[in-house]
């Protein structure tokens, strides 16, 4: 009964502390009491099953065995024993020799001097293939579980249509909703998401992102995080699982076929004032979402359904598009023989090579801070052990929920745009042009995205709603995702924060550290100094991030060769990719371009073209 | 016009041969010198594509430049030079001290006192290393071209829908259907069958193959050899491109939730004379093909839908039925708590394995005829590279068209029954009863699949059929595949067939040895002495079947556990697994069972059933 009595003072201590009238707060009272026994007997009547507790360490496997019985696989772990907590021998060297990764990331983003050698000799290649390598390693391939599924099944293997998952669910016949630990419910997500999300000040990004980033960040993982919401937030409709370019192309054959222009491999596309833009729905009739008084000639049509939304998401579809058609002028250019078809699917393996150079090269050089410069060459680990295959996982779905990156409001061409005439406005991008949105967004500073409170008013229930959703997909503890990607637990909410007054606020309404959700604590953690977010959100991001990236499979031997991408020419331009080039080659003029607002010694004035032009 | 004319003069030899009308003959070669005309003309008015010609060597990718000119893409060969010809340093060394592939399959099949040392120490894990690694190295993962595409292309890639294919289809606009060698048509199908693949007098397998043998290959490769009919030959059924047990559950999800019983794990089944069988359609409603005319009654419901055609495969079907119910019985026995959901997918999980092991250590075991053991332990590929996926090929499905298995009659209990009694009649199986099947099928020889005419009349359609669609698919020469596979080209049909008479009627057909077909090539080989096949299907063959079996997530270090199995006993089952086990754990009585007919020294009479009996 030591639970239950722990739980009544603490359910008390919060009413209290929202001030109901007595007579509600007793009558409340007898409801949770009533349920208590209720909860109590039903428990009588059954054993708790051994694995809400988690007691297999190391990524061993519980099983349960008989009713009350579980036993730990250790296969594999380099740890053995009841609960896979013994390291062998070359487990205990090496963790032993393994630095924190706090120590890492200071070294990371430290010391110029030694970075400015290492990247300008071999070791920067050394390095980058020992950050994939390790950062990869921590995610099962062949994927795991699913929602359905918290043990290794065909169908969780088959099934495309669901996320995988890094951790199974909550089992279902738990005491708590986190397992054994915690409250017998969990807080109120309206009110954790009011008192710890809420943006009061717009904190900026200490690293400099700017809004380039955030919009590509979204752009970009909205190819692969498609939640298919009729199915429910276990599914998505994002069947490969990776950079496929599905948000330039569709997400299916008939959508992509459609998208064509069935000419020189080429999309189609609309001239406004001079300017290549998406085309109209009204010419491309596919399913796109916006609102029923949107204007048709507003109504452009884009791969991803939803990048109608906000101006940003269509200037980089407006790029892509761009890029896409002069792609395949160059290819056609060498290739006179191929027909559509080649120069189309060609094309499009180009695509897909820019955008992982991107992203590895100057999105998630931003987002680390690291000195060391990243580099995409996926010859670095040909002689490793590395799948290359993919599966998303709503861990990382649900990680990438990072809506602090959003501004009050945008700042264009010297207007101050509100979010009321940002959403849905595509007139905004063909207004303004490409150029001009470039320019400002580049010069505006995103938010920062851990450190609690930083989340605009506007797009509160996005975070409430993840953070409902993930209860019904009864993810794990934070603490449990800690130990998977072999950090320490947290034993205190001050630990965890490092600010008491969020820390005592924490506790009472969760009860226990253990029982602190997955989201709550990747956004509430403390933030690294000067950096964008805390400790997990790095730990447990990169290694989805870049195993997603690498294991593409135009990173695989097979397929890393210049004839993939129409020879040399087509090789060439994967390999030069940059996100100035892909402004710069699809624009009039070349603006300041990058994924941070400039800083002291930046070029800021616009800049000759690339020799391209 | 040199080509054109030999072309002519072996069109007439052939009309000749075949004894028309002289009337006939002249305005049939009127058409012809017609055609010849317009191709002619056809020819003049464009370039070539210098890929016809297979310029490029040791699997380099030759991509057409402008009209004329080609690019031979030589990474990763090994190899460099314009063609691909010059080998690097380290690859000259390979390939110096690299034995040539009958060598080795001499010694693997010869002194037995070096196997029965090898076999019992150390040296038959290295050997089973490098076996699985040299074969599936062989195969490209991820895969790569399909039938529409003859590059590397996302579609390609990510459409699980199309079988893919090792080397692209003979480009479209080639002058003649093998490239630039042969002749401008084809040899008619019907004569290459007839003349060359009928059966005269039954001529046994050498090695000893037994129809479980025969039935066991056609039931096990029919779970991922479902050619999309209605879509054409380029297209599958079975997505899963493996072994996924789709042929006991259904090759979906809708198929298989009617096959379960739903309770405790299992799969429906009816219990006849005191045996269980598979259920009727009329009790589980899935599309099976059956004559119209077949009694309800005889209608057995099965994972695959074909299995009512012979009584062997539905013999096999009825083991596997008794065999994943007898698994979901031991599994629940470990786990009370487990409802019917964890039980079934973790047995099929279980009879997957098993079956790969059976394959592995007895099927391929008896098609290699090595001496050396066999043996299925996926760790030992755990330190290699390897991708762990999988994609069927339809060179592999082509080339597993092994019908000369198949013999004149049945021989079951005494009684001989015809075709005309065997197709379409599971009442065979309930008549006789699973023993007796077993105990008939295990005694009867199973023919030679190489060396020419041996295949059953009754059966001489699907050959043809075979060949009719490796020319719509546009499959390359059978000399591009043995250089593919690292084997030396064959110079001469003589070379090749090792018989004059057979050598001259193919050269008057083909009229080049590089115009040689795949199939054709596969099936006409010389044999190995005292085997079951020529060279190339050993060689073509096992890569696929390897790489195929070993890339199931089963294999995998995150699958392979005891707890993937549920546990120790599960996975004891898999390591267990053999096909008397199968047999003789789910009969009444355990007769003699292998996938040989029995050899001198072979224990004949029945013997004790093992323990669990």
């Amino acid at each position: 009964m030591k639970k239950l009595s722990g739980r009544g003072t603490a359910r008390h201590g919060h009413l209290g502390a929202t001030g109901e009238l007595g007579a509600f707060r007793f009558s409340w009272i007898l409801i949770l009491l009533l349920q208590e026994l209720s909860c109590a007997a039903a428990e009588g009547s059954d054993v708790v099953n051994p694995c809400c507790d988690y007691p297999c360490q190391n990524s061993g496997v519980c099983v349960r065995f008989g009713a009350e019985r579980y036993e730990c696989d250790c296969t594999g772990t380099g740890f053995h024993g009841d609960n896979c907590t013994t390291p062998e021998f070359w487990t205990g060297v090496h963790h032993l020799l393994k630095p924190c990764p706090d120590t890492v990331h200071y070294i990371l983003t430290h010391f110029h001097w030694l970075w400015d050698f290492i990247n300008n000799s071999f070791l920067r290649d050394v390095l980058m293939r020992l950050v994939l390598n390790i950062r990869s390693n921590l995610i099962p391939s062949p994927p795991t579980f699913n929602s359905k599924y918290e043990y290794l099944s065909w169908e969780s293997y088959y099934n495309l249509s669901y996320y995988t998952r890094l951790l199974p669910p909550v089992p279902e016949d738990c005491p708590t909703p986190m397992g054994t630990k915690g409250k017998r419910s969990l807080p109120d997500a309206k009110v954790l998401v009011e008192r710890f999300l809420r943006r009061e000040t717009f904190r900026p990004d200490p690293q400099g992102a700017n809004l380039m980033f955030a919009f590509f960040a979204q752009h970009f993982t909205h190819q692969f995080f498609k939640t298919h919401h009729r199915m429910g937030p276990a599914f998505t409709r994002a069947l490969s699982h990776g950079v496929d370019a599905g948000h330039i192309y569709g997400d299916n054959l008939e959508r992509q076929l459609q998208l064509r222009l069935h000419k020189d491999g080429k999309l189609k596309y609309q001239v406004l004032g001079g300017e290549v833009y998406p085309p109209l729905v009204s010419e491309v009739p596919i399913r796109m979402s916006y609102p029923s008084d949107m204007p048709a000639q507003q109504r452009l049509a884009i791969g991803q359904e939803v990048f109608g939304l906000l101006p940003g998401l269509t200037m980089y579809a407006t790029l892509w598009l761009r890029e896409h058609n002069r792609v395949c002028d160059v290819l056609k250019a060498e290739h006179p023989t191929w027909g559509d078809e080649q120069l189309f699917q060609t094309a499009r393996l180009v695509i897909i090579g820019e955008t992982i150079r991107i992203v590895i090269e100057e999105y998630v050089q931003q987002l680390s801070g690291y000195l060391l410069r990243l580099k995409f060459d996926p010859s670095l680990i040909f002689s490793d052990q590395f799948q290359y295959s993919n599966r998303i996982a709503l861990e990382f779905n649900l990680l990438y929920h990072w809506h602090p990156l959003m501004p009050d409001s945008f700042l264009i061409d010297g207007d101050e745009v509100p979010y009321s005439q940002f959403l849905y406005n595509t007139s905004v991008l063909m207004h303004y042009g490409v150029e001009k949105l470039v320019e400002g967004f580049a010069h505006q500073s995103a938010g920062q995205i851990g450190g609690g409170k930083n989340i605009h008013p506007r797009l509160l229930n996005v975070a409430e709603l993840s953070i409902r959703e993930s209860r019904e997909l009864r993810v794990q503890p934070f603490n449990q995702y800690r130990k998977k990607f072999n950090l320490k637990p947290y034993t205190s909410f001050y630990e965890f924060t490092g600010d008491e007054e969020s820390a005592k606020e924490l506790e009472e309404l969760y009860g226990d550290i253990e029982a602190l959700e997955f989201y709550p604590g990747l956004l509430l953690e403390k933030t690294r100094h000067n950096a964008i977010f805390g400790e997990s959100m790095v730990e447990m991001g990169a290694p989805f991030s870049l195993k997603g990236l690498l294991g593409n499979p135009i990173c695989s031997p097979v397929y890393w060769k210049p004839s993939t991408f129409g020879g040399q020419v087509g090789f060439d331009i994967v390999n030069s990719a940059t996100l100035e080039r892909l402004v710069c080659l699809n624009s009039q003029r070349c603006p300041y371009v990058a994924f941070h607002v400039p800083r002291g010694n930046q070029q800021e004035t616009p800049r000759k073209p690339p020799t391209e032009l």
